[in-house]
């Protein structure tokens, strides 16, 4: 294959990258959203990429629209999406160096949102750049959609996706992510699984009080403990009724590709520090759970007391928040009925369940033509790639298929112990420069589809 | 009674309670005690009273103590114990002045430690200011003993009372507080619960994950909770085995004295916003549970991500702080025992087991002669007095017992709703000058005893 048409140095690609790391933009504390935007657009135009920020509603992050039309091929598009906003950086006393230093060290740049997403934004960037800069042109329609919110479960994309349903049209996404696992082989997912994000609360009295009356009032720490209880078992089992109802088993063809993923356990379980994965899983029970395994995983509790030391208190209030993993056809608002309606039925129809956030599922199929596309693309730029029926995160990939009806994949360089939505994120520089490669590939081997 | 001996207006009063409140004094931090014990000492000797800091270790917060000899009558003693150290201030967002403003409005003072324990440690200064001022001498030998590590349960008090055994050698002590309830009568307590607080917590992993991999990795805060629910049923009832082995029942004249204690359900459900008590308690249920019943109480818990919004992680640890309340004959060690072994046969020897802080419980009895001498005093200055079995609270008063041989009542100015520990922490200044009045006739009453 002839590569002439690509810049293989990327200039700027690691630079790029350490300005928009240090540039914070939290979409969970709305802090420097709309700075992060702009410089993203600055610099997407700079690369030669029209771009312009776009607006649904008044307070809502603004998200970025970037085209290039094709000269040679206008009649076919492909579609990047991707996301500014990054996850909270604490906690702070875990970072060794600041979480938006952008530091370089070797082959790493660290920093919050280094991985994800704003490496994976880059590569993109850089790759149509390569094409305009060496060719004058592109070889297939590019457009891009880079949103503020995915971090908060992209809580106004369907707005977006329905009034630009029409400017974001496209034939094939590319997904804002792709791991790159130990052995540097890219692995394509072709799907999502959903999320249920909700805050369980109890308030029972007006004020903390001292401890000692817990023999009269309520400890409402205790009443969500005692209402988490019935949720789960200790094997990760959701206890809540017709919970699994809708869950289709897997298919035969999507068994042999889960099969065939390689999962190194070893290594997993030396990068995190554990002795044994939950429920004492292994071999394809492990590569099954994440695939299509739904979770009740607790994000966030907080009662009473934190600090050093003891103090004799008596919470007022206590908050858990629960993230429940989904997989193709739970639906979010049914499965949210029925958690409101087993608290009720339980008793616990005294503590309060806010909704932070629901999507559903989505799977590209595996007879789709744009998986050998991608597929190729990523075994000449890496050697090897690995196919997975899904990946064990969650993205609005429902939402994009419902509106634009395209094939969603998700590929990228984000190395598989890259610490996303942890201290010490990272990206690896020469996975960002083959990932560069393989997206020239990708739009290349498309616009031949 | 002639009370022309004593000044009725205890000047300096309320502002030396201001002074004492602008200097934060927290022990949970080590901030402000050696500043504070300083103000004291000063403070004490403007008011005629000898006083010095005491030490056990380096470290340690050093005590206070003083000391004024009787010229009428110096083979009795009576000694006063204090703190000057403060609950933490937090939350911050629930005051509504600065935490040590010392604000002034109306009849009451704002602040932490206003009324536990600056407020109770003012009135006996002045009471015994009081005597000097007006008669040059006082009608018993009084010492103080004030410690600055009470909010962290009074680590190192069996250090000093083992170290200064002689030096605090006294006949009777008052203890350091005392409430006064909604119809202005103080509440004589002649006991106080012991305290167990221990830390539990479960670190699984080396850091936070993304929460995509609670399919495979344990989530610590599900494992506190499955732990945690194993200690108690849901009326409050501690299920490991023989907690309550060793604890013995009320006495005919415990069980009299408890009934005839006034608790006004009504008043006490309105302070604190609640709608009914633990496990429906009502009537003297309710009074028996305050005087002798063990609790397991969360102090805190905290695990994951506790700010605004959506953080999709996995936590890679959890903690919770719990205070377990006792009563006499339950030892805090044998206690910590049970706890472990009961945590190690349930399948949790996973969980790690920290002791904040044990101390057993202790009660004087109702025939000791002190006890009517105190009676008569509060009876006298605030026109009805209540005797109670046992404060709710925790003291180090079984420490006293050992050491100093002593009987032990606790009596003070502190309003029941004054909101101690919590926001908004208040004392009320008529029941400060009514208790200064007090401690006077406590110490008239106890030369005449």
């Amino acid at each position: 294959m002839q590569e002439n048409y690509v810049d293989k140095n990327f200039s700027g690609l690691v630079s790029d990258l350490q300005k928009l790391i240090q540039q914070p933009s939290i979409s969970a504390k709305n802090m420097g959203l709309k700075e992060c935007s702009r410089l993203i657009v600055s610099m997407m135009k700079k690369s030669g990429i029209h771009a312009e920020l776009l607006d649904v509603k008044k307070g809502v992050p603004s998200a970025i629209y970037g085209e290039v039309k094709s000269k040679q091929n206008p009649g076919k598009t492909l579609l990047f999406y991707n996301h500014y906003d990054v996850q909270p950086e604490e906690p702070l006393e875990l970072w060794d160096d600041k979480p938006f230093s952008g530091k370089i060290k070797g082959n790493k740049i660290f920093g919050r949102g280094s991985a994800d997403d704003k490496g994976e934004l880059v590569t993109r960037i850089k790759a149509v750049e390569a094409f305009l800069k060496t060719t004058g042109d592109v070889p297939c329609n590019i457009k891009f959609f880079i949103e503020g919110e995915e971090e908060i479960g992209s809580v106004h994309i369907e707005d977006y996706l329905k009034k630009y349903q029409k400017k974001l049209s496209c034939d094939a996404v590319i997904w804002e992510f792709g791991y790159v696992d130990e052995k540097d082989r890219p692995i394509i997912s072709l799907g999502m699984k959903g999320l249920l994000y909700v805050e369980l609360s109890k308030t029972e009295s007006i004020r903390d009080a001292h401890s000692s009356l817990a023999v009269i009032i309520e400890n409402p720490a205790w009443r969500l403990i005692d209402a988490l209880q019935t949720l789960r078992d200790k094997n990760g089992k959701v206890l809540i009724k017709d919970w699994y109802k809708e869950v289709d088993q897997f298919t035969k063809e999507d068994l042999s590709i889960i099969a065939s993923e390689p999962f190194d356990e070893t290594s997993f379980k030396k990068e995190y520090g554990i002795k044994k994965f939950v429920g004492n899983k292994k071999g394809i029970a492990i590569k099954k759970a994440l695939v299509g395994e739904p979770t009740c995983n607790i994000a966030g509790f907080t009662s009473g007391y934190e600090g050093p030391g003891a103090k004799t208190v008596l919470p007022s209030k206590a908050l858990v928040k629960i993230d429940f993993r989904l997989v193709p056809k739970m639906d979010p608002t049914r499965q949210l009925a029925r958690l409101k309606k087993h608290l009720q039925e339980n008793g616990f129809g005294d503590i309060q369940v806010t909704l932070i956030h629901g999507e559903a599922a989505a799977r590209t199929r595996l007879s789709d033509p744009f998986v050998k596309t991608v597929k190729k693309a990523a075994d000449d730029s890496f050697g090897k790639s690995i196919l997975s029926v899904s990946s064990a995160g969650t993205g609005p990939m429902f939402s994009f298929v419902k509106f634009l009806h395209s094939p969603c994949i998700a590929v990228g360089s984000t190395y598989v112990f890259a610490r996303i939505h942890s201290p010490n994120e990272f990206a690896r520089i020469d996975l960002l420069k083959k990932t560069t490669k393989c997206m020239c590939k990708i739009i290349r081997n498309f616009a031949l589809q």
